[in-house]
């Protein structure tokens, strides 16, 4: 048998005009605000009209430590959209928007796989409908005003070298992550050293991910710290009068956009914020308002359960005040062997050992996700070189975790291949049986959140941190910003702060580098190794061989 | 009387659906792709199949040289779409585009004004359809090219002295005009100097505006020339393999936008290169778009006719192979008084002598305009200040030089203030008495091309140049270049280099301080004077006030 490519099954999608997408979930056309006619925004007003509906179930899926062997969570969580559907629940989806800039170095990502995915796929990968140029502009208006406003006398007395504000640019561009800016003389302003981050990382990304609304987003915007004063005073961009403009170019960006499912099913793409500096999970107002009208929601977080599905907990759902009623756990059985030490070139080999040898990182995260109270069903997205004894190997050892894994064929056969799954969610959800509490409550002291976080999530028996990481939380405590909750910045592939150290880990430590205060978003971001938040491209960029073929479709970007 | 703002009157706009404007012009849904209800772009399957359909009539609005008092040129070509609509012609209006940048730093720009404007104005003047976006995006994507070619081991041996390619971003920020970048150490690259300028300055912008089609966009843009090597040799595009992607980011961006006017007339606005360093005028498929299924096609061009009409003619004109059937210059009273020596100040006065001592810089705009062989029109824009014996003494001192001038009201009254204008413009195109002509053949030499628009449009005396210009232009020709036309790169405000004389000046000199090539484009860049391709923030930036007010409207950008 021969699959199709992703690319090619996107193409042949018979996709149907947006209006009647929306019509599925009862929103008029009126209320949809296309781009093309694949494509739309949901207008405010209608969002407005449903904010007195009881909320429908919401379903987080999340996954073990990502492997160079992928798990397919995104495709998961569009499967399971369909399968949804296809049992006869009013179900969405609600995923993360791409990053243009990546795209163009290592080949562009699909939304989903296989024919669970979502389209139109090129523009997904391209501009979409602009969100993150709004973003861009938004960011950089700040960082213009901020120099505008020391060159036009320094009125706040900021001190120049304690900007905090960089620029952004959705590119993958290492020669813009450092640069001496204001040079040539009196008419460009004071040189000083700045640089950039990819737009992804910007702190207006996170913010709009979170904003409740319009009003939310400026107050929001209003409270990010850019830059510090000699006398170490932060200077607000509240200070700077950007606020307003920054949310009148963020206007549009802040409606979900509604794309389709290959099965014509609706899914909201919104947002990006990075998985690591952030929260990485799509907008609270795709989210909220697809608990309006929709029976069920599907959404995703970033990277492994231990730093996607711990933020989406402590920071979405607390914030945004929302719980989940079940929670997917994605895995491969290619992705226990490479825990339980198989080499990438030997997966296609049946191993049930190493199968099991590996589950221990999945136990882990299924244990993980229980305490947050909420019921827990772990799919094991099948691939075809998969045996029956190797799924079994997961099968058992989670029904002795207490659990089921279920075999799901969604990227092979859509909705088809993960009813079994859909039926089992809609038995969590509406067994009632959910308690979700986050981790831990806000008046906990940030030294004590991330001592949690730490011991309870990484299983680790220590955090270390120097004296002067320990100061600067206790000084933003006294600054008011002690309820925050934390974000974790730290590697994807490992519990611990060690991408080399798979399975489930013990005895180690979460030794932190640097904490950063995001006051808009609302978080401290801890850090614990290594953080790029400006791409590089490779040496033989993708966007070499990325162009319009005869017929006028996209090669290369996927 | 008082009159609404313009703001207001937009806001009051009875807009139509888009599809409807669209079916005006025989655009079909299908071939509509929308963004929201009020704007769309026009599909590139409906572009190609009205290619073998005649042209309608080409109008171009041009005007004398800008002063503070205004001239309303975008204002009377969008009224005389409506004006020609209004007297049975299947009429469309073709105009630039807004840059977002400059809207943060002084108050935002309408498109026309009073009761000729195109809606939606708030968009037009944020992302609008997110060309713009797509420009910067598709630059910074070969500036980060450029970089990671030399980092990856420079191959192409560029000297990294001699890049000319720089980065750009659609926002006023001076604090980017000149900056080293790629400083931080071995993984960030070798640091250089180099700088942002603003967006619409993009050689990718005057290449989106002149290229035929997405081959042609393509191949245009593989010529540009980025940097030089050690041995002076050219460094393209295409040696960096990013024209590929670049189209790709400017796939959508080729399309022409579609609006309306308050009168629900349709209005193409695509493109907006900047109106000195290169051609200033709207993009060559929205033009020849239009003039395939319009009858009428009124077109602006930007400044003064010496500047915008003389670049619309020799580049534009030259490239699209198209040919204006009628021009309308337009002038105000309080222009002429200006010109005349009167102080802004006092301009509500009647001054007829004022007025008389202006009229030659019309007068000569007017000779100019005849020389490349179309038939002239002049419409005086009313003002509500304009006595009747000023009036007259415009259109006494024009009748005198053979042609006539015609009153408009259309900022007053819409269409039906522009009747006689929009009969006088059928009359002239329906005469069939166009015989157009560029200034210069492809063939004379740079520099004699040069001294030709001096001598010919500015009535200027002599052209200096050093020898290093001289050369410069010699090496170009020897190059293959030397059959481009001269882009012109001097002030507005005047016949002369010297943006204080008004009027119609004789006896001086043009002064040559650099030239540029822009190979993809394909034109030669002659700066005379002071060039800003990065504007700076004022004091108290318009973004200090723009914000959403409680209605979810826009404060403060106009």
């Amino acid at each position: 048998m021969t699959y199709k490519t992703d690319i090619e099954i996107a193409r042949d999608a018979q996709k149907r005009p947006i209006q009647e997408i929306g019509a599925k979930l009862g929103i008029g056309a009126e209320d949809l605000l296309p781009y093309g006619h694949d494509k739309a925004k949901v207008s405010q007003s209608f969002i407005n009209s449903v904010q007195d509906r009881p909320n429908g179930k919401l379903v987080l899926v999340t996954a073990i430590n990502p492997t160079p062997a992928g798990e397919g969570k995104t495709t998961t969580t569009v499967g399971l959209g369909d399968g949804l559907n296809r049992i006869g629940k009013k179900a969405a989806i609600c995923i993360r928007e791409a990053s243009l800039g990546p795209n163009f170095g290592m080949k562009g990502g699909a939304a989903g796989g296989g024919l669970a995915q979502v389209v139109p796929m090129e523009d997904m990968n391209l501009h979409f409908t602009g969100d993150f140029h709004a973003i861009t502009s938004a960011h950089n208006l700040l960082s213009a005003m901020i120099d505008n406003h020391i060159y036009w006398g320094n009125e706040l007395e900021i001190d120049i070298r304690r900007i905090v504000w960089r620029r952004v640019l959705d590119m993958n561009d290492r020669a813009l992550r450092q640069i001496t800016a204001s040079l040539g003389g009196v008419a460009n302003g004071f040189p000083r050293e700045t640089g950039f981050d990819i737009t992804v990382a910007s702190e207006v990304m996170a913010i709009l991910c979170l904003a409740r609304d319009l009003a939310d987003l400026q107050e929001r915007l209003g409270n990010m710290i850019v830059a510090y004063r000699r006398d170490r005073s932060p200077v607000f961009c509240r200070d700077i009068k950007a606020d307003g403009a920054m949310t009148v170019l963020l206007k549009d960006a802040m409606q979900p956009n509604l794309v389709q499912t290959l099965e014509n099913n609706p899914a909201f793409v919104h947002g990006g914020p990075f998985a690591n500096i952030a929260h990485g999970c799509n907008s609270v107002t795709a989210t909220t308002t697809a608990l309006k009208i929709a029976d069920y929601v599907v959404t995703e977080a970033g990277f492994g359960a231990d730093l996607g599905a711990e933020k989406f907990m402590n920071i979405k759902c607390r914030k945004a005040g929302l719980a989940p009623d079940a929670v997917v756990l994605v895995a491969t059985v290619r992705a226990m062997k490479m825990n339980g030490g198989v080499a990438k070139a030997d997966l296609g080999e049946e191993n049930v050992a190493a199968v099991e040898a590996g589950c221990p990182n999945l136990g882990r995260h299924l244990a993980n996700l229980k305490s947050f109270g909420v019921p827990v069903v772990v799919a094991i997205n099948h691939f075809v070189t998969d045996t029956e004894a190797e799924v079994k190997a997961v099968q058992d050892y989670i029904a002795a975790q207490g659990a089921e894994a279920i075999e799901c064929r969604h990227w092979a056969m859509g909705s088809e291949g993960i009813e079994d799954l859909a039926r089992k969610v809609v038995e969590l959800a509406e067994g009632g049986t959910s308690a979700f509490a986050p981790l831990y409550p806000d008046d906990m002291p940030l030294m004590k959140k991330v001592e949690t976080i730490a011991k309870r999530i990484y299983h680790a028996d220590a955090v270390l941190a120097d004296k002067s990481v320990r100061n600067q939380l206790a000084a933003w405590e006294e600054q008011g910003y002690g309820h925050l909750p934390i974000c974790m910045a730290k590697t994807q592939y490992s519990f611990s702060t060690d991408p080399n150290l798979r399975g489930a880990p013990t005895g180690h430590s979460v030794p932190i580098r640097e904490v950063r205060l995001s006051a808009g978003a609302g978080f401290v971001v801890v850090i614990c190794g290594e953080i790029m938040t400006m791409p590089g491209l490779p040496r033989i960029p993708s966007a070499e061989s990325i162009r319009l073929n005869d017929d006028g479709q996209i090669e290369g970007l996927f």
